[in-house]
């Protein structure tokens, strides 16, 4: 089991924009996770993983495919109060889900 | 009301590498909150703050300070499979909490 966020790169955030932006991702999708696969997740070590995408259209053919599966996820658009215009897409969290069916969708993905 | 997420600069961890960090100390507090705090951060648009301390010592007296409060908080201490050795403190997470009692032991922090 492992969770997955995936940051956009074009968007030149800093170091900490891009942790919030992660954060936010990372508790939403959570949140969207059924009792039973976070407790299974829980005991694996609650396994976090930070991807990057280079563009908005790389981020939502991810988004896209993740629709037409149980995989849980969370789209983040960024309120805007700082550094980007208000709705900014900036991060994807998926899962926690298990390792096998998210790596369908993100194996091609790099390490941030 | 806001979440504040502190990182520890002297490890000199990877932008991927913190985000992970941020994550952890960020769902690890949010469980430790009470329901009624967690509902307000999320009516209030669910603030995440990200800031830095330069050394362990630093961080470890925001912890002490906390410890002394109601407030939620959860310090982190990495798993050790990439990048630092096992068990090393790098995050710590605080709240959602009200701004004024965060602040009165984080004020004096900068951004990350």
């Amino acid at each position: 089991m492992k969770q997955v966020i995936i940051i956009r790169t074009d968007l030149k955030m800093g170091k900490g924009k891009i942790a919030a932006q992660a954060c936010h991702a990372s508790i939403e999708s959570y949140k969207r996770t059924t009792p039973e696969k976070v407790k299974k997740w829980e005991n694996e070590g609650s396994k976090k993983i930070i991807l990057k995408v280079e563009n908005l259209e790389e981020l939502m053919e991810i988004y896209e495919a993740l629709k037409k599966t149980k995989i849980p996820h969370y789209l983040v658009r960024d309120a805007g109060h700082t550094q980007l215009p208000p709705g900014t897409i900036t991060a994807l969290g998926i899962g926690p889900d298990d390792d096998e069916k998210i790596d369908k969708i993100t194996k091609h993905l790099k390490l941030l």
